[in-house]
C-alpha cells in the first residue's frame, strides 16, 4: 500500500458550536464547510492544518456511532484517515490478503465526495482507520 | 496562534515490536528514528506520512502516563501535537490568557530535539494537545 498523506483526523464532539471558538480563535484554523452525512447521522465541520483536515463529527442521533462513542466515554480522535494512492480497493484487497479485519469489504462514499473504508481497530495498533481516494466521476 | 501544521500524533503502544509489522509492511512506512525519553518513561519509535510524524509511544515504566493511558483502556491516538509559527511559549501566553487550561506552564524538552508543551483535554475538544517547535541551538 502507499500513502500519500493523513487526509483527516475525524474528531468525535458533543456540539460543534461549543467546541469551534476554541478551533478558531484560540488555534487559528478557518471552519470551511459544514455538511451533514445522513447515513453516519452526523453533522460535520472542516478545518484544516497544513495537508491534513480536522474533520469534527457531531452526531444527529443517539443511534450514531460517535453518539455511542461519546457516551462510552471516548473523547478527542475517533479515527484517523490515510489518503492511498492506488485505489481504496486495492488497498482493501491488500489488507484482506495480509488477514487483517475490516470493517468495510469494499469502498463506499463517504464525506466530501470521498470513498473509504475502514479498518478495525484490533489490527491497526488500536487506531480505528480509515482509508480514502476521491471519487471519480 | 499559528499552526504550520500538525507535527506528529502520538500513539500509545504495548510494545513497538509487535505492531511496527503493520506500519512498515501493510501501511508502507518506514520507521526512521528509535530514541528513549527517560523522564517521560517511554521508548519512541518515529515513521513519516506525508508531512505528519506518528510517534509510537511505548511505556518503560508502569509509572509512565502512557502505561497508565493503556492500563485504563486507551487505545491509539494519545495526543496531536501542532507546530506552532510563533514559538511555544507565546503560544501557551495566548492560552493562558483565554482561560485554558495549561499541563506545562512553560516549554520543555520533549523527543526529536523540540521544544513542547501540553493543553489540557478539558479545554481542546477532548484532544490532548502538544503545541511544539524545533529547540533552538
Amino acid at each position: 500500500m502507499k500513502l500519500s498523506r493523513i487526509d483527516h483526523l475525524g474528531i468525535a464532539v458533543k456540539s460543534i458550536d461549543e467546541v469551534l471558538p476554541y478551533f478558531e480563535n484560540t488555534l487559528g484554523l478557518k471552519c470551511y464547510a459544514v455538511e451533514e452525512v445522513a447515513d453516519q447521522k452526523v453533522k460535520t465541520a472542516f478545518l484544516k492544518v497544513g495537508e491534513v483536515k480536522l474533520e469534527l463529527l457531531e452526531p444527529t442521533s443517539p443511534e450514531s456511532t460517535i453518539a455511542k462513542f461519546l457516551e462510552n466515554g471516548g473523547r478527542g480522535v475517533h479515527h484517523v484517515a490515510f489518503a492511498v494512492e492506488d485505489g481504496v480497493a486495492n488497498a482493501l484487497a491488500e489488507c484482506d490478503a495480509q488477514g487483517l479485519r475490516l470493517i468495510d469489504k469494499a469502498p463506499r462514499a463517504g464525506a466530501e465526495n470521498m470513498m473509504i473504508a475502514f479498518l478495525h481497530p484490533k489490527c491497526t495498533a488500536g487506531i480505528l482507520t480509515e482509508l480514502c481516494e476521491p471519487a471519480l466521476h
